[in-house]
């Protein structure tokens, strides 16, 4: 991989680990590969070179033998004067800090403009017209009323919001044509055109994900990057770490069910969207149109303290028309999307693209004369996070008939329907056939949410 | 890597392909690889060689474009007569059987013990006394009450079990101190020793996920093999096709919680209980003493139709009483451990570690003259499987004040404790501590078990 390796290092000789480091330091055309020799433990008299030493404490007399061997003759926590003054580097420090801030300070003073972008997204504010301008995008949204595929529906919010935030860097792990993760102004990065805001990462789920923490952590911009959601497994524990270190990372997963059709059981996330909303500090949101993608973007911009993973679908989804009190709630997580007049019989509550199925239900109970209301909730972590006279206006504890709509696995959905609800679900593997013959087979269908109205009326 | 390796093969010469297998063939000491370099979609006469031709059908024009550029005069799905005979394999595959049940039937008349035997793991059958043999063992630990880390409980389980079932080949992703999985009829396989039954994976968990789903495939071996909970993410995808293949592997994930300690937030395992229970296909065990530990691998040894997950502790666990009507309850995944006369006020629910804490607020409750119930739920997935009245009967649907504890995501609980009940957990990273500490820290201890019955009642 043309490293520069240097190998059999003597880990226990300072001076050949200084050597080495001088030597490393000395070729600066390839990254340097240091390979110390070590024995685990060493000093310890009866365990060094054992994987004792590994996990459990050496105990007294280990201890002990261990500092007749190293020469250490200083108590327990005590650092001799001399290494405590060798490894000072407060006066270094300090000089160095105000050589950065004389520098940046004189940049400051030629290049304001410059200087205040770089501030600004560094200390991750965003851009002085943003909400004026995403707010306006989700109201156009709204009013032209697209029915396309949530995936198209994320392309077309990144060249709204990529305008106003040259601090995204996207990319995909190979399928940046279905993921839709590049848009108008990406600009592919590569040897001659470093300065650019995309990735071509490979079919690399996991390095991808880490990459993109490094990017986060480094600060100065935001990293998305796409996949299929099945294959967020590649990179699970990279995706766990964005949620354990609270970087601001976007997983933009796209084919986010059965609905995703033909590529079958093992590219069809059943446990996936469940799996995610169960990660602390993760939030996911699985938006049913145009208008919901954009306001699930703004949120993931938005929320600088934790990685948000976007759930996507392959195939079309109708536009939900809503008026502009109703718009507004989607960024509460969950709200009434239909309603009926008075106290509704039973919520039905749906995400994604099942959205569309429970409104159909609803047009036609309600065209029979029964009370229904739906609520759409592409995001239960924001939901949960909202106010309870909020939560208790939009799901009554009064009204325990509720019907849980999810292309996913069920288990989940009883923290929202409770023992008398019910949760339309799969759990099972899914099915190869084009997306409406896999949901008619698995009975994600507006028939079967009907049914179970019935069963409850 | 000790390849043989025949690179530049023109993918779509069959006569090259053909010598380059011959070429492979006569190397006997290596494996081989073939790398034959391709045009995506070739033929198709503008497509070709473009990504188009990847994931979407090639239409009409293009077909037929290919068709010609091919020399292919037949119609759609038509077969032509030499082609198909060239392909038929079935005489020879008829042969091939015959002479394979000719040398069968003459093992089986020479060693008919043998023979049997081979049939029985062929076939996933167990050996004639193993009910008999692991009730008994069942039974004595019981009776025994050992106080252990479950992690030890499941090395005697397998020190059991493991004397009755040859067919068992071990291993773990380079912790079997840890994991326990090391036990006392383990054979190191190596160079020296191929007969062995196991395995050092090395810290390979998606390997070693993978293997054993080949090992499985196979058949005539049980293959189990062990890691930390939390690594079980490294695998996630090799662990998501043992349940999609519905394969007998059996996971042996120590270290189930906070209660690992010291090794802090990268290593505590939250919502992986239940992720892993969301998977379809995959049972989940999560038993709370050496008796629960027991009836769990002896289930994963019967669950021949899908993976098991067992989920163990690393630290120790205390034995809990139970009469034999009650031990014979473990098997069905929830039992009622604990319980008043009468009807309880208020149902706890609890798996692994967690159940001791329950029973302690049951027994200072109960003391007060509390109605409490104690249900421990080692298996999810198994206690759904049971009929109806038996669910009833441990949680009836009358009583809503249910408890439910675990040290883990709260979210997938909710399934059993409804709307007006609570789930006891942890919905954020943990801490690096010793276990009873990072508890304290966390609040998964008996007062907070007790003050939240108190507000029930």
């Amino acid at each position: 991989y043309n490293w520069h390796v240097i190998p059999n290092i003597d880990g226990h000789n300072p001076d050949a680990i200084l050597q080495a480091i001088k030597e490393a330091k000395a070729v600066t055309d390839k990254p340097s590969l240091l390979c110390c020799k070590t024995i685990i433990g060493y000093g310890a008299p009866n365990l060094a070179g054992t994987e004792k030493t590994h996990g459990a404490p050496l105990g007294e007399d280990e201890v002990a033998g261990a500092r007749k061997k190293l020469g250490w003759n200083y108590p327990a926590f005590v650092i001799p004067n001399d290494v405590y003054a060798a490894w000072d580097a407060r006066e270094k420090g300090t000089a160095a800090e105000a050589s950065w801030q004389d520098k940046f300070n004189a940049y400051q003073q030629k290049y304001p403009e410059l200087a205040a972008e770089l501030l600004r997204r560094i200390n991750q504010k965003l851009p002085a017209h943003w909400q004026e301008k995403s707010k306006s995008f989700i109201q156009t949204a709204n009013r032209e009323g697209e029915s396309i595929a949530t995936r198209k529906a994320s392309q077309k919010a990144l060249n709204q919001y990529g305008a106003l935030l040259p601090e995204l860097v996207g990319g995909s792990a190979d399928l940046s044509e279905s993921n839709c993760t590049h848009y108008s102004l990406s600009k592919d990065i590569n040897r001659e055109q470093p300065g650019g805001n995309y990735i071509y990462y490979g079919v690399r789920e996991f390095g991808m994900s880490a990459i993109m923490n490094g990017i986060a952590l480094h600060g100065g911009f935001i990293p998305f990057g796409g996949t299929f959601l099945v294959f967020c497994d590649y990179a699970r524990n990279a995706v766990r770490l964005s949620a354990l270190m609270k970087q601001r990372v976007i997983y933009v997963y796209s084919h986010d069910s059965i609905g995703l059709g033909e590529d079958g059981p093992t590219h069809q996330p059943i446990e996936h969207a469940s799996m995610l909303r169960l990660t602390p500090n993760m939030s996911v949101w699985r938006p049913c149109d145009v208008v919901e993608t954009a306001v699930a973007w703004k949120k993931a911009i938005e929320h600088v303290n934790g990685p948000t993973a976007l759930l996507l679908t392959r195939q079309t989804t109708p536009h939900e028309t809503r008026d502009e009190n109703t718009l507004n709630q989607i960024e509460r997580g969950g709200y009434i999307l239909k309603d009926c007049g008075g106290t509704p019989d039973i919520i039905l509550i749906a995400t994604g693209s099942e959205v569309s199925l429970a409104v159909q239900a609803f047009e036609q109970l309600t065209a029979q004369g029964k009370k229904i209301r739906v609520v759409s909730m592409p995001s239960t972590d924001v939901f949960d996070a909202q106010d309870a006279a909020y939560r208790e206006s939009v799901l009554p504890a009064a009204i325990r008939k509720r019907i849980a709509i999810e292309a996913g696995a069920t288990g989940y959905w009883y923290k929202y329907v409770g023992l008398d609800g019910t949760v339309i679900g799969i759990d099972r593997y899914g099915e190869s056939a084009p997306a409406k013959a896999v949901y008619q087979a698995l009975n994600i269908t507006t028939e079967h949410i009907i049914q179970t109205c019935g069963d409850y009326l």
